[in-house]
């Protein structure tokens, strides 16, 4: 199939839209999720920013796109196209295929947001062996063996966010304490943040503070790398990946992030030949591209 | 392949051996791993094992076995058929292949013991998805996909003895403190109740003592089930495979283990679904049937 496609990314703090010539944007949107609002509200704001995003391309290029991928956070059904179970965004059994197609008139893919990343850095590296972990407003991740991105027995392979790095630390959402994603999320980082200065960052603030010398800034970006590193080292213990690739908002911290977190890494892992640790190609765009491509290869 | 095979596996406590009709064992023997005379004296002990063993099947059978297929514990190269690391007996880099061949004329398939008994469980369950753990001496696992064993990037994926389950805890023989293998292996179950009570105890005497209501050893075998309950919870979250297979020494425990196992992993298990915890089909002989079974279908 050639033309293009249209790319749905529902997240928890952001709805991202984007249309896509295989892996290169041609136009992208982001608008926030309006999760305040209730879960019928993110509802039609997908279903806006999804028929927003035909009409733009359908101006632009003359035809409607040719299919709409979409990556959305939590338990998807990739079979029936519902959203199973998003509690971020209060989301339970949203057939969000049935509605969308309705909307748009065009043929869906509904995946989760970890797989579509992860299968979008598959299809544009060499690697084919790796794990893949995004790091935003949450922690996910998902296992990519001989290049296809795991789903497991209930289609949540990946979940590192629920590892304990830190026992007895923060209270996660899952009811537990210490949780990769309560300790080293972009939520954690701004949580730290506050608890030691009583200031209202977010990490993106916290990571500019650190880089220019704040140094409660610092500690809080060192506490939380370091926690990231203790989630990274046992993950890679178990699955014994060749590379993993960090994706995710607090990954646009680039070689900020990726330094300390190497090191902090390497002085944890215990198992002879460490694996690699690298960035995300496709930043946080990584689930719109991988969604658009799921899209153009389930019409091929 | 028609005929009989001989198996090897390689152990930090016992070498034992068997012959083997498909999935059926007819013959098996033990011996301990000299590993306080030195990794050398190892070495003397599996070739005479192997010799033994191939002498027992032919006076028996008439004809040499088809094929020998050993399991070693530690780092192992299936390709060279090398032993590349196994600390617990202090060897590296030891030709496996090529001594056995030369000391029993058979065709030799090394693989590690851990992949070689999910191997035997992949084949003799339905389950194609699982993630196997045996808790012995130490504490491995290995991941099951799709009915075949991963290997991971550098052979050691199912490594779940690294797994950080109590911070703080019993140093491991990584480095690290409070590893699952440190904290749950028969080693640790004989050690907690050392310190608890100052007696020389093996984990099978502490099961049988609480078994039959000893408080002390009750207290120790419930603190290791529940720091195993913690080690699967994580690697179950990670993973998210049907079902968790446990086998090894310990697993003989049966009930005793598995019961409270179960309780303490679906208390921590904080997903949807948990997967099903059962316990191993060959019990501690499943490496010497996963090497057979290896060596039978590389010749097939």
């Amino acid at each position: 199939m050639t033309g293009y496609v249209a790319a749905l990314d529902i997240g928890g703090t952001t709805i991202k839209s984007a249309l896509h010539h295989g892996v290169t944007t041609t136009a992208h949107h982001r608008r926030p999720t309006p999760r305040q609002l209730g879960p019928e509200a993110v509802v039609a704001a997908v279903l806006d920013e999804a028929r927003a995003l035909v009409e733009h391309g359908t101006a632009r290029h003359g035809t409607p796109p040719a299919a709409l991928g979409v990556a959305c956070l939590g338990m998807v059904d990739e079979h029936t196209g519902t959203a199973v179970a998003s509690s971020a965004i209060g989301w339970h059994d949203v057939p969000l295929r049935e509605l969308l197609a309705a909307a748009t008139g065009l043929p869906v893919t509904v995946t989760n947001d970890l797989r579509a990343a992860a299968h979008a850095e598959a299809r544009t590296r060499d690697d084919d062996d790796f794990l893949f972990v995004a790091v935003g407003t949450g922690i996910g991740g998902a296992i990519v063996t001989g290049g296809d991105v795991r789903t497991g027995a209930h289609q949540r392979a990946g979940e590192i966010g629920h590892l304990t790095v830190h026992q007895g630390g923060y209270r996660c959402g899952c009811g537990a304490h210490g949780c990769l994603e309560a300790e080293a999320s972009a939520s954690a980082v701004a949580r730290r943040h506050h608890a030691a200065t009583g200031g209202q960052a977010t990490a993106r603030d916290v990571a500019r503070l650190a880089a220019t010398g704040d140094t409660a800034a610092a500690a809080v970006w060192q506490t939380t790398v370091s926690r990231l590193a203790t989630g990274l080292s046992m993950a890679a213990t178990l699955l014994d990946p060749g590379v993993v690739v960090v994706g995710g908002g607090l990954s646009l911290a680039g070689e900020q992030l990726l330094g300390p977190l190497r090191e902090a890494f390497e002085r944890r892992f215990r198992m002879p030949r460490p694996p690699r640790l690298v960035l995300s190609t496709h930043g946080d765009e990584s689930a719109c591209v991988g969604a658009a491509l799921m899209a153009l290869e389930a019409r091929a």
